[in-house]
């Protein structure tokens, strides 16, 4: 089959996300990585592709550059991968878009929503593909939680009890040289969300993406606790769907104990459901009135779109890099189709793209406004 | 040792809850029930005090008379334990009061913020003894933990996350013959909260217990999902404490899978804890920068005021009984010092009172007024 | 209902295992304990008396002289419980089954084999009542597991794993003032066994107990891995059942971070079964080619047999106080039945007696001998 | 860095392992796959090659042909791995060996112990490079327990429980279609071990390797439950080391509700550990008398032994592919020093070899010769 050319920009050496996304994007061998601006630092741009094997002529220190000449090259690449701090994703995104080169995009997708809205506009006038790596998204029974509820196994649903908590941050990790923490606290790079834009829409989106229900309105009180931080490190939100279910949204990066523990319940007329991200090879699902059952990954009773998206039998983990993976391989099956002009099936249109950015960034605007006005009810369209 | 002779009002033949009072005060044998009001229906009051072994010429059809009678015997009662539907607390608890008899009561205290008022400045003038079963505060590892913050092993408290789901009320009990959902949905019986009354008040009662910090005002939004009711069967409240801390409460009847699950987590700059009632036997303890700890009941690490209440051994495991019987034997030594007029000491005052129960009358009645104002901040002694 | 008045043989102060009798009896209000010989020590006899409140003409130092004495009275004792070190199970029971008098003795029944024979004889040539407390069979899903083998839910029985593992005799404990550990590693207060007989035994009465089998013959390897200790702290069995069920079992009393973990599985050709004493309250059950249904105490799914024992609702917890009450609580109407010479009903017999007491001597011994021949297999009633 | 230029013999299309191999030496990107002798039917072998990008010129359908072929070639693949069925292990790998080409074979090594010596001998005359796939070796948490009991953190180890059960041959299987369960049920095709030499080796492999003590002799029962299958699909065996320690082994393709429950625990003087394949991302750890610790991979207080081969922050989870990639990519680099004549440091020689491969052999032999012994003890390396 063919392989997808891409590019990266950012995830230059130390930069841990940009390894996850090569990984992601090798396991099951649809991509190849040819080019990268893998850091805005000429030396370690041309040491980093040196290391992980990209041509020094196709590494670049200038993305306008990257883009301008992968545009030209007969041989170019077909997408760019974007892992740079959240204020570049928009320029970025642009440059490549404008070159007709597919965007596969870290989130938040951009620094604010007034950029999420042009770089909506851009995409929907060129007809572009993009991509947003929502990636709790790809765990197998993310999507069999997902189906249930569309099918109507729950009943109509009622309650969205979503959490995702850290610790790194509980102390003050940016006066340190943790690069990570520097970025992710600094409004300039970071937007108007701390933890409500680092974790917090991941949060969100798994909350509609399984829900299928839109959050309508929230209401929010957020915090920096560690003294002198700029952004928020804890987010509490009350949320209002748009088909009459209610939530609660809770992130944190000062909740000491709590590596990555993003968490998801939703209880409907007729069962519940509970998954977590740590422990991501199990679901449980309670039908009213009867035992809890311990749904396996690719174990007895799970569907065959969950299943499509298994590598390995049931009590053989799989993890973060695999549900990476899974959109990474559905990507590469819809850029295909979509090189081709050909419709893309239901199935590989579960990857987020400019939509979800866009409803992620007026999550975060909402929350901070809802927060600034002492927690009034803001919707998220406004 | 002295036994405590104690009456029972309400607890009649198929109520739960009188039968649980009933064993925790038995298991650690200070107690002897020697009288009772059962119910207020003659015939079932007779059969069920026949059933439980109080003498005929005990049982009473009126509470005012057993207060009355009770009292006027030299052999009396001295304590009742008051297990009625909440609007009859107040009266109840009056009564009695008034004939100087000890009052250990059923939470909420009463049907209103007003009458726990009331309630409480007749405690105060006649300096009775009375006690209010919140019976989780009971549990060695929930002692242990308010120790741990007391002390400071987590720092400074940043952030309290308790939650109490259950599922029985997922559909229209009430219009089936259960009982017991019948008089908790009312509001003629139960008070302005429905899940907020019932379970709300047992997690903002743990919440404050073990942080040792005053909720000072919370943002709320109530919803009864089950269509028809008239109480809340969901409540979702955003926290303010008075020394910094924030928190979630979430309660919920209508969650199916939950059984009783009432849990907290809290969060302080130099650690966290995580304590589950449905597994009561160990407490998850984070020190910042360490692994998690698995501290279990009677078992290494776990303080002597933990221990004291505990009856077996780590790895033999207690439950709600026995937790609930912690509460009933701390009553006892602390009865019969108050009978004595001597000082009750420090470890025997954990045991919640008068003020706890104005406390969760205030957050009943905030949340209930937050709620109606769109989840208007609203503090809890307004 | 009648209570049963009984008095206690061993139990004094110190010993764990008496409060947790005393307690157990007490939780079901079916016991009224009146006299006692709780030392051997005629001071701590009479003051252990006195603390629990044992009248002090009813303290006696000798079991001898109680059984003679109780016997006399009119209102003698019913039963007693037998909570001695197990050299003195044997002729305590027989001092008091020759008066007549009901025994409730703690597991192993006896020091030895021999014994347990010859007392098996007496119980029968007498008629006597007599249970022995292998509390763990107390358990609700214990007993609802037993039910689901016996209905055939798991089909025909291949497996049966169990294990038993400690570790507060990690270290040479009974060399420190551990009374506890002292007559439990020394030969001549204990018997053959050393974990076998403290822990082993329980194991494997619990195996035969919800299997419905027999163990046929043992191959076993023990081992005191404490330097200088006489008896076995750790035992590997593997055994083979009278229906063709094969299983392993293991104590110990050195695997450092258990505490008192008890644990059984069962597989059989239609589904298979996993409970844990550490955590009581749920069952797991698992039909072949479907997903594990977790079931809890009191909750969906599980039998009346089961629910009859229970006292709360799911999700409130019960533990091993309860466990053991039930014992107590179904020994009371069997014994008032027994008194009257009536036929004691099915469910009722689930009590283990003599006859589980035998076959835990048989045990310890064939382990015993099995381990001296260097792991031949052997019957267990050789 | 060089890449390894790898075949593959066997892993065609249907072939469940030949996936997770080429995904495991996908995933750090340091091997490429170039031909392949993927199924001895040849239409089979061309469709499985195109599929996953062999050129046709380098598709073989036979091994031998291929070894001779590829020695020849001036980009010949430096390994070749092998995930036949067992009984071809032998052959393949000797084919390749003589053609000084390196191997990476699937366990058992082979089909008995005879060849397994006779390869030994082989790759010890030849100075070959051959590794062994126990995969299980690879996650980061067993060798960071594995250097807890080198360290002496445990103490002196006394106990070694291992278990690896599964209920994928229940019923008869290889009656169905199911390829996977034929040949595994064969002896032509599977050796003297069914469900010993598919798991029971895992398990085997995992004891010696955390414990780094030698099984010196073994004590076994193994049954075939299912009627008329020729293979055991169940194992019990008793273990005694040669540094003193005892263990259980339990392996079960029988065991109703296991997907892949590989367990062990190790038990010293000083501590305990306790790890499960199915959640491989923490590690209980109970020192003597302290709380246990919940160790993450990749968290606090874990090594940088562990670390180094972990590719994500704690919390993160990573799974079966990712530990198998692990033995891949530690491959990788010990072939690029072998291929130098450089010495291959210690943290490289972790991975199993033609030792670990003997030693799967004779425990396989050794304990269906102790089961027909009637479970005589018998040493491994008679």
């Amino acid at each position: 089959m063919k392989k997808i050319k891409y590019g990266m920009v950012g995830g230059g050496e130390g930069a841990f996300i940009g390894d996850i996304h090569r990984i992601a994007a090798r396991i099951d061998n649809r991509f190849e990585l040819v080019a990268g601006a893998l850091s805005s630092n000429a030396a370690r741009a041309a040491s980093s592709a040196a290391k992980i094997g990209i041509d020094s002529e196709r590494s670049y220190v200038s993305y306008e550059e990257m883009a301008r000449v992968e545009c030209a090259r007969a041989d170019g690449i077909d997408a760019v991968v974007i892992v740079t701090p959240n204020h570049l994703h928009f320029p970025v995104a642009k440059a490549f878009l404008e070159q007709g080169i597919a965007v596969i995009c870290d989130k938040p997708v951009t620094l604010n929503l007034a950029q999420a809205k042009q770089l909506a506009e851009i995409i929907e006038q060129r007809g572009s593909f993009f991509r947003l790596t929502h990636n709790y998204t790809g765990y197998p029974l993310v999507r069999y939680a997902r189906e249930l509820v569309a099918e109507g196994t729950l009943g109509k649903i009622r309650l969205v009890q979503v959490e995702y908590a850290q610790d790194w941050l509980s102390d003050k990790q940016e006066e340190t040289d943790n690069k990570q923490a520097a970025w992710r606290t600094d409004p300039e790079k970071s937007g108007a969300g701390g933890s409500l834009g680092d974790i917090g829409t991941h949060a969100f989106n798994l909350a509609q993406f399984i829900s299928g229900q839109n959050v309508r309105e929230i209401c929010a009180d957020i915090e920096a606790f560690v003294e002198g931080r700029q952004l928020d490190d804890n987010a509490h939100v009350m949320m209002r769907f748009d088909q009459g279910a209610k939530g609660l949204l809770w992130c944190s990066q000062v909740a000491v104990g709590n590596a990555n523990n993003l968490k998801i319940r939703i209880y409907g007329e007729k069962g519940g459901l509970e998954w977590s991200q740590e422990e991501p090879n199990h679901l449980m699902y309670s039908p009213i009135g009867e035992p809890t059952r311990k749904l396996l990954r690719a174990g007895h009773g799970v569907s065959e779109i969950a299943n499509r998206i298994s590598r390995t039998p049931a009590g053989h983990p799989e993890g973060y890099l695999e549900g990476f993976a899974n959109l990474y391989r559905d990507i590469a099956d819809a850029l295909l189709l979509h090189q081709q002009g050909l419709p893309i099936p239901a199935e590989l249109q579960l990857i987020p793209g400019i939509k979800e950015g866009v409803a992620g960034l007026q999550f975060i605007e909402a929350a901070v406004r809802s927060s600034k006005a002492n927690s009034q009810w803001v919707t998220l369209n406004d």
